[in-house]
C-alpha cells in the first residue's frame, strides 16, 4: 500500500515528539507500506520567524516572507531523516522544489498547479520513506511559494492524489473531528466519519482540524482522508464523500474562528456597482473575505462589512485607501476582537428550525449576534471575540446534550 | 561598477546589525553600482542547527546535514531583503538552487562546479540588489549541498568571478588581515596588502579571516579582493598577486588553529604501500588531512600521525576502523586538545634563521613542539591547546616588537 502521512507542528516539536512520530511511520515502513510523509514546522518556528521578520520590516513583501518562512519545515524534514536514520531506516527529506511542487505566483498563499512525481517515485523505489517539507512549492520564476496557514494539509492531500495513495493519514493532536472543540467544551464527541461538505465548512470556519483547501482537493481527487492521533493508537474520524450515520444528528459540529477581523467600509456612495469596486479591488490582491453585509448609514450612504483574516486586516485597509477617492466613502473602521461561530451538518436541510436553536442557545446565554451568514449546511455568526468559548458550549449543550 | 560584497554570521547577527549592514550595500547601491551580496547565517545559527541535529541523530548523514544547516543563510538574505525594503531599496533574495550554483556531490565540503549568471543578471538588469545565500549550492542529483565552513567567502568570490566583477569585498569584524590575531595579541598590525600566497597558507591555517578555497580561486580567475570592516568605514586589506611591499617583513603574519585534532595510527606494520592504504581511504571519504609524521613504533611497527579538522574525527576514527583487518595496525589514538601554529612570509625562502627564530620563541616560552611542517612560505608547529595563545604572543614578540 502507499500511504501519505501527515504531522503537523506540534507533533514534531522536539527531539523527543520526533522520535515519537518516527515509531509511527516506521510502523508503517515495517509493515511494507510504501511511506511518504509530510511535515510542518516545529511548533512555534513559524511564529517565530515571523516575529524576526516584523522586529526588521513590519510589513515584509509575500515573496520575502515566504522565502523565510519556508524554512521552517526543511528544518523539520532533515531532523525527521536523521532521526530515522538513526533507526537504520532510510529516508531522504525533500524540500518543496526539489519534489517539484509548482505553484502559482500567490506568495503567502499559493495554490498548487502541478506535482511531479518522478523525484518521489524514483526514492519509493530505492525502499526510501520520503520526508516532504509541507507548505511550500516553487512557482515559475524558481522562487520559494507557500500554501498559507496549515498548507502541509494541503501538500499531503495533494501528494497523496497525484500518487494515487491507498490512503491519506493526518495525525494531530487531536484524536478525531469532534463536535466542538474537546479541550474547550466538557462533551464534546468524537466522529467516527464526516462528509467531505461538512467537513470543509468546519475547517474553513476555523475548526482546526484540517486546512480547508486539503478537503476541497480530497473531496475533488476522491482521497481516502483521514483524520488521528499522534499520541493514541486507535482510529480517528474517516473524512469521505457519504457517511453512514447510525443516528441522525441534526449537526456534525461547531466552531469557532478567532482569525478574523471585521472590516467596515463607511459612507459609500448610494450608487450601483459600489460593492463591485470594492470587491474587485480585493479579489485582484488575492484576499480572501467572508461574511459579508450591507446596511444603510447617514444621509442617504451605505456601509458594507466583511470579514477576512487578522493577517490580512493592515494590507485591506491600505488597499481600500488606496481606492477612496475613485469610490468616494468616507473612512474604513476595523474591529479585530471578533470570533465566528458556526454550526454545520449536512442534515441541515431537511431539519427545520436549526438555526432558530442556535440563536436561541446565544440569546440565552446573553450573547449579542453582530453578523448572520447563512449556507446549505453552516449557519455563521460574528459576536464579541471574549464571548465566543461560552457560545460555543452553550450552543453544545443546546444540540448535544 | 559590478561590486560583490560578502558579510560574515556575526555583521548580521541581529535585526540591529541587519539595519548597518543594509546601510553599507545601500551606499553602494546608491553610488550608482551592480551590488551582489551574500551572506553567512546569522550569528550561532549554523552550531544552534548542528547541535539540534546531534540532539537527534549524534552522526546523521552529511546530505541530510546539508539540507537542514543550508536554512541559516536562507533566513539571511530574506532578512536582508526585507531591511532593503523597508528603506525602499529593490532586492531579491536568492538560495543556491535559484542562483544554479551547482556543486560537486562532497556533501558538506562540497566544491563548486559551476554558477549560471542567467538569474543573477536578470534581477542586476531589474537594478534589484541580489541577496545570495552564501556556503551552499546543489548538487546534480538536485540536492543541497554546503561548501564546508566559511564557505560563504568561496561563494562571494567564484560569484565574483563569474560576474566579472571589478571588485569582491569581504567585510569581517576585524579591519583586515593583521600580523596576528588583534583580539589576543597586542601589537598587531594591519596590512594594507598581502600575496593571494601568503594569504591562503594563513586561512588554511586558521587565521579565521578568509576561507582558504576562496582564496584559491581569487589567485586562479584572479579577483580584486578586499578584507574590510563591516563596521568602521576605512581601507583593509588588498590581496593581491604580488604587493609592492615598503619594508621588507620576515613574515606577514601568525595563524593559530585550535580546529584539528591529531590522529594517531599505532602499530602498523613496516611494509611498501601501507602508508598509501591509510591516506587512499581517507582520500576516497573526502576528509582532508595535515601534518603527516610517520614514526618508529614498538616492535618493528610504525606509528603514522596526521591532523585533521575536529568535526571528522569520528569519521576518521570509524573508517579506520573498518580497515583494521586490512591493514593489520593495533589501534587508533585521538588528541583534540591541540592547537597548529605557524608563521607565513613570501620573503620567508630568502631569509634564513626564520623558522629556528619561532622555535626559540617557543623554546624560551617553555612550550614544547609536537610535530613540525614546513612548506616554502610557512612554517607550522602543533603544540598543546592551552599554550596556543601565549605561543603566538611570544611569537610575534620575537617577529614585530
Amino acid at each position: 500500500m502507499l500511504i501519505v502521512q501527515k504531522f503537523g507542528g506540534s507533533s514534531v516539536a522536539d527531539a523527543e515528539k520526533i522520535e515519537r512520530v518516527a515509531g509511527i511511520i516506521a510502523d508503517s515502513y515495517n509493515e511494507g507500506h510504501e511511506v511518504v510523509v509530510v511535515l510542518s514546522a516545529q511548533g512555534d518556528t513559524t511564529d517565530d520567524l515571523i516575529d524576526k521578520a516584523r522586529e526588521i520590516n513590519p510589513n515584509p513583501s509575500k515573496r520575502e516572507l515566504d522565502m523565510l518562512l519556508s524554512v521552517g519545515e526543511q528544518i523539520s524534514v532533515s531532523l525527521m531523516a536523521m532521526q530515522l536514520e538513526k533507526m537504520r531506516i532510510p529516508a531522504v527529506s525533500l524540500a518543496g522544489w526539489q519534489v517539484g511542487l509548482d505553484t502559482n505566483t500567490a506568495y503567502g498563499a499559493a495554490r498548487i498547479k502541478n506535482i511531479a512525481t518522478e523525484r518521489i517515485s524514483r526514492e519509493l523505489d530505492k525502499r526510501r520513506i520520503v520526508l516532504v517539507a509541507g507548505f511550500q512549492g516553487k512557482n515559475k520564476y524558481d522562487d520559494v511559494t507557500t500554501l498559507g496557514r496549515g498548507g502541509s494539509d494541503t501538500s499531503a492531500v495533494a501528494i497523496a492524489a497525484v500518487l494515487h495513495a491507498d490512503k491519506c493519514q493526518i495525525f494531530t493532536d487531536v484524536e478525531g473531528v469532534f463536535t466542538a472543540d474537546p479541550r474547550k467544551v466538557k462533551n464534546a464527541r468524537k466522529l467516527d466519519e464526516i462528509t467531505y461538505d461538512e467537513m470543509l465548512e468546519l475547517s474553513s470556519l476555523g475548526a482546526q482540524v484540517l486546512h480547508n483547501r486539503s478537503v476541497e482537493m480530497a473531496k475533488r481527487y476522491n482521497v481516502d482522508l483521514e483524520v488521528l492521533s499522534s499520541y493514541v493508537k486507535k482510529p480517528g474520524t474517516k473524512v469521505k464523500e457519504v457517511v453512514k450515520s447510525v443516528e441522525q444528528m441534526k449537526i456534525s459540529g461547531i466552531a469557532k474562528d478567532l482569525n478574523a477581523s471585521r472590516v467596515t467600509v463607511v459612507g459609500l456612495p448610494d450608487s450601483p456597482g459600489i460593492a463591485f469596486k470594492v470587491f474587485r479591488a480585493l479579489g485582484k490582491a488575492k484576499i480572501n473575505i467572508d461574511l459579508i453585509v450591507q446596511s444603510i448609514g447617514k444621509g442617504g450612504t451605505n456601509d458594507i462589512s466583511f470579514t477576512c483574516p487578522k493577517s490580512d486586516t493592515e494590507s485591506v485597509k491600505e488597499l481600500l485607501e488606496t481606492y477612496k477617492e475613485n469610490i468616494a466613502f468616507d473612512h474604513v473602521s476595523i474591529d479585530d476582537s471578533i470570533a465566528k461561530v458556526s454550526i454545520v451538518g449536512a442534515g441541515m436541510m431537511s431539519s427545520a428550525g436549526i438555526a432558530a436553536l442556535m440563536f436561541e442557545a446565544l440569546f440565552d446565554a446573553g450573547i449579542n449576534i453582530q453578523m448572520i451568514s447563512t449556507s446549505e449546511i453552516k449557519v455563521s455568526v460574528l459576536i464579541n471575540e471574549e464571548s465566543a468559548d461560552q457560545a460555543v458550549s452553550a450552543i453544545h449543550a443546546k444540540f448535544f446534550d
